[in-house]
């Protein structure tokens, strides 16, 4: 096997646990010594081990003189759990071959530092783009203290969500609905507006053939008109954070309370986005998958307050102007003030297209 | 090379041909004796000698004893050239491997039968489906005599082709602009409606870096309001039709006639597309490309008359339900009137995406 083959085995191991980690990063580690892999790790929940103390661990006293391939730099600091660079001394590894740096300002190479001033050989970089990109809800994090937030919807080829009559059931294959429920298992939330509250009464929950993390349910509810008997209240298998603005009926929020739901109440008649993301992320949610509804999804736009788009389009054409169309809002009026995206992948899903999109670089307008 | 590579060069060769056959088909051939390639040829202009007598007479006497591949059945009659299977004959083949029958009802299997009566050895099926495929327009205009549809539009990943102004310049990026022109270059006629011309005034020909050939430009103009001096009318490097109702102004149809532009009035007050393609197929127009509108794109799926459908969907979001959509009409009003497809080809141009998808057949619905 060649170095970047190892690296491809650490970063398939951290990939593994993807939305059970939170709000800890992906990090995967392998230990290999004359071409012999003799451990292997991934960190897999927070306040358990790191992936590195899985590896080294598994290699046992072999891990002396041996190369650690880690695809983030191994902590210096004392957390949950004792720094990993120290351990990597005491076993003697010769060196190590890390992907890429931690991202927190505060510290990015203290590890790398550490470790090069106990003689090992350290070298950064190797699959850096792929380390990177998956953990890139984490890197938000750290950088912004604020959820990476991804819009979801589900269409049709001509950009509508629903019929004229609203009927919306079902535009996608069931495939691409279970990648959905894929995607609410690698989130620590999901966020519905109470339109869609009112109208779908949906659990928001994961639903996978072999189970799966259900993510905190958030409603944006300016006027707290969620339904004491919607089935997000009564439903308990997940938590339920209700957000509206001021001056709401403070009978009802008691009631709501009684019933397991937490209700945030900004400080102002509607609500901000970005004060709602400054409150989720308080909460140390790192992801946030939008299941919006169109005007949901027009309102983060036009906030720009999202780094992510998956659209999962089916191949059907709805037509017409009383349809349902993904992106509400009052549009653009010129071509100047559309959103501009790059596409960064597109899959086949069962019959349908997922289609991931990121803002474009707003400097790189042309 | 194997037989199959020999099949897929006479593919290849029958394909650069696109958009200069018609009404002919796309054919090209391959001539081979003892794994030597002794001659290869393609159709290439109707009235001009087809694929199998280029790829014979390239050969010359060494045709004697030989394999020739070709993608569609060798005719056996008399058309503008005479019939290829005598020269076949003639020139001593010994084996004919045949991708496709002819389609024409008429005429499948004679030229096989043919062959076959006069001792050479025929195999047919090999790449089929390509060779199936290269032809479709062809194909669905020799059995149904009306052109083969295609529907083609630059869009938003949400589905609008404006916005709410009427501002699209530019939706898609100059790469998918450039495909279209190739698109353009390979049907016989292009289409839009009325309300195209008046808005864009545009000219509708193929303009690309190395030239190609115009389409006839048809624009469905119920009540003649085609103005004389739009550049569609006064540009006479194309053809333009214009297809109107019935009662209309027969002065200015006499005046739209001078300046050399076809103008076919239907009996009747509105304008039905099953009779404008019964008019374009007596036209021997075989592939028809209707750069619509979303009006026109909703009548051609309403009456279900078309073939194909070509979207370029660029990475922009325009939003808004006073933008423009690209699928127009009533829309439906509940899922199971939606218009279903197959997605049969996602490619990347430029920025933006192409995306080939067909009507799926109505009775698998599920």
């Amino acid at each position: 096997m060649q170095e970047y083959e190892y690296m491809k085995l650490a970063l398939s191991l951290a990939r593994a646990a993807e939305g059970q980690t939170s709000p800890n990063p992906l990090v995967g580690a392998v230990v290999v010594k004359n071409g012999n892999i003799l451990g292997m790790g991934a960190h897999l929940r927070a306040g358990t081990p790191h992936a590195e103390v899985h590896a080294i661990r598994a290699a046992g006293v072999e891990a002396s003189g041996s190369d650690l391939y880690v695809t983030l730099e191994p902590c210096s600091h004392h957390g949950k759990t004792p720094p990993c660079t120290e351990l990597i001394i005491e076993a003697g590894i010769k060196r190590v071959i890390v992907a890429t740096q931690d991202p927190n300002p505060l510290v990015a190479g203290k590890g790398i530092e550490r470790l090069r001033s106990a003689g090992i050989e350290v070298e950064v970089g190797l699959c850096k783009g792929e380390a990177d990109n998956m953990n890139k809800p984490f890197f938000h994090f750290i950088k912004t203290r604020q959820p990476f937030v991804t819009l979801k919807a589900g269409l049709s080829l001509d950009g509508k969500t629903a019929a004229s009559s609203g009927d919306s059931k079902w535009i996608t294959s069931s495939e691409a609905r279970l990648d959905v429920h894929e995607l609410r298992h690698k989130h620590d939330a999901i966020l519905v507006g109470i339109n869609t509250v009112l109208t779908d009464d949906p659990l928001l929950t994961t639903r996978l053939p072999r189970g799966g993390k259900n993510p905190n349910r958030i409603i944006l509810d300016t006027q707290l008109r969620t339904p004491l008997n919607a089935r997000i209240v009564e439903d308990r298998s997940a938590k339920t954070i209700i957000i509206t603005g001021e001056n709401i009926d403070t009978q009802k929020k008691y009631a709501l309370k009684q019933k397991g739901v937490e209700v945030i109440s900004l400080s102002s008649k509607t609500i901000s986005l970005q004060d709602v993301l400054f409150e989720l992320g308080k909460k140390n949610i790192m992801s946030l998958l939008v299941e919006g509804g169109g005007e949901v999804h027009a309102s983060f736009i036009k906030e720009q307050v999202y780094q992510q788009i998956i659209f999962y389009v089916a191949p059907l054409l709805i037509g017409g102007k009383q349809s349902f169309p993904v992106i509400g809002g009052n549009g653009a009026t010129v071509m100047k003030e559309a959103e501009k995206l790059t596409f960064i992948s597109i899959e086949k899903i069962g019959s349908d297209l997922k289609i991931t999109a990121i803002p474009r670089e707003k400097d790189s307008d042309v």
